[in-house]
């Protein structure tokens, strides 16, 4: 099929050629032992990627559907929560709040930072009411990792639950659900875990629970119940994504195999070399706390973004430009799941080449 | 892999060569002309087999959370809407309008019949501030074809709008939305589709989008504006499934080559030779308005149920018990989308021989 692609876009990842053929086996029924095995596989190895005692459910849908299950399920109408706000992915948190009627108040920070420890406590002594607190551990918009570990450290000191969203992050940046005290934890399939789009993951602490029972918030498809009562039999609600599903767990028994801190281990090397590799190529990078799973690069101030982007793909190489107040000022270079190193070296080389051929000055 | 397997189930059904193919390619980002014309595609071909000229909006999601979409989307809080109730998806209906604060004032029809037009007639004028009518084309726990035509004749006299789950009869059972006046159909990938779940379709008539402007009822991940606001761009607001994208754009290709309407006469003929070929057996059909889609079977009195069907499964058939009520009542035989007549001839031989092993008295 031609000459290969190299697609390092922070999601969708490419999908490795065992995970291809595992899904390309004729399909399966949902309601068997065989599919039920899977299910099973996939929630313990998910608990093991998440480091949680904690059942993940899985929904059919894409991250942003996961999200909003982690606000429907936990708060009521009128409830507050407090939103970190430094990117997309802080606003899109803020936006689902805003349409189930919940106060969402926003710590805004300058994109390509993270939150301050100082600004979240000061954040929940003025709002004590505040039920959650939602954050994202790689805000991919911005390529920036928060700390997510000191911040779990003062929720845990308050009757606020934190939510993250790891979807971009999970299995790139380091992460622990249990010890850094993560109550609700977010991830998705097209991300580190190399998987085509279609899946959304959520683990749910105890402490989660009890706001869970309490929520008022109207849901049917999301509702957590559901998928919690059935996970002792491996069963769901509804028909599953049943290829995806067998993609993940043959995805999953990668990871374990390399090992989850091995694997994060490698995305933080990964990262190390892409930074410096561009770094030395006398660009810039956008984010002061750079995350393993994808580094945004400033675009020079000579050279049209979309034009270089394009450029890049008439050579086989698709990276992603910047979104909402972003858009033409960067792109982002994924590094995560499937991507090789070997493929950021062609990729970067190709950037080199690129950017010599526009004879721009660096 | 082993023999031939016959995968015989309302859901899913086998996924053709050409379409596993398709879909193991090297995956594609969605924010490129290459998916955009994916997506074109798609929604053209899911216009002609709705037989409409509204848009057809795709989610990433089970058939369950369109159904769930054509609530939130329409409906306000203390709405009245009537559901017709013969079966597990008439109450999944009725469930999902109770959650989200919605009366729902059902219409029950013995489980294996249809609603009478004159029922339907009688509940309007009971109700005459109903918003919506919501009921099934194929009632797949009961088999059973619904006559959507003479409904939406009904409603389309009232300000009532109709709400049709097609799920599992779409492309098998005749359907017309546009001059049967349906105002919200609803599809779903893992049916006469022929793809894996994962996907769930809704086409909306301009008098059900005067509704989508009045309804108050939150929602976010589902918002039909989003999505339609979209359409035009052939982009959507979330990261679509896009292996499955593909092997629907491919599965579409399929249907329109062999022609809408010869593909739901074969599923017609398909059917009629499933069901004679049973009653030749002996054996008594469960519906009397029974479906394209799928057969439902009395199992004789002498017969366990889940013994039948894990004979049959150890001979590479799968046959679907039946669900709620119906369970260990009758097993489902499906006929649509890849399942072809030869695969089904070969079902009912094993069926036969099963029964026989059985000494089983017709």
């Amino acid at each position: 099929m031609g000459e290969k692609r190299y697609l390092l876009t922070p999601g969708p990842t490419p999908v490795p050629d065992e995970i291809i053929k595992a899904m390309a086996q004729p399909i399966i029924h949902h309601r068997t032992p065989q599919y039920r095995d899977i299910a099973k596989t996939v929630n313990e190895g998910l608990k093991k990627i998440f480091k949680t005692d904690n059942n993940v459910l899985t929904f059919t849908s894409s991250g942003t559907g996961a999200m909003e299950a982690s606000v429907i399920n936990t708060l009521s109408r009128g409830d507050t929560a407090i939103v970190v706000r430094g990117g997309k992915f802080g606003e899109r948190f803020t936006e689902i709040c805003t349409a189930y009627g919940v106060k969402a108040v926003p710590i805004d920070i300058e994109w390509g930072r993270g939150p301050e420890p100082q600004a979240i406590e000061e954040a929940l002594k003025k709002a004590p009411n505040a039920k959650a607190l939602f954050m994202q551990l790689c805000e991919t918009s911005t390529a920036t990792v928060y700390d997510v570990k000191s911040i779990g450290n003062i929720t845990g000191k308050t009757g606020a639950i934190l939510i993250v969203d790891a979807i971009s992050g999970l299995g790139a940046d380091e992460f622990n659900m249990d010890t850094w005290g993560v109550d609700i934890a977010i991830g998705g399939s097209q991300k580190a875990f190399m998987i085509p789009p279609g899946l959304s993951f959520t683990a749910i602490s105890k402490k989660a629970w009890n706001l869970v029972r309490q929520s008022n918030l109207p849901k049917y498809y999301y509702d957590f119940n559901k998928y919690e009562r059935l996970m002792e039999k491996s069963d769901s609600p509804w028909t599953p994504a049943i290829t995806l599903m067998i993609g993940l767990e043959k995805a999953i028994s990668m990871i374990l195999e390399e090992g989850v801190d091995k694997f994060v281990e490698r995305h933080k090397l990964d990262a190390e070399f892409v930074r410096k590799t561009v770094k030395d190529m006398g660009l810039e990078l956008f984010s002061k706390f750079p995350s393993n799973a994808v580094t945004a690069v400033k675009v020079p101030k000579d050279i049209d973004t979309s034009k270089l982007i394009k450029s890049l793909k008439s050579e086989g190489v698709t990276f992603a430009g910047g979104q909402g107040e972003l858009k033409g000022k960067i792109f982002r270079i994924a590094h995560m799941g499937g991507i090789a190193r070997k493929d950021l070296e062609h990729a970067l080389a190709k950037l080199k080449e690129v950017l010599k051929k526009e004879d721009v000055k660096l």
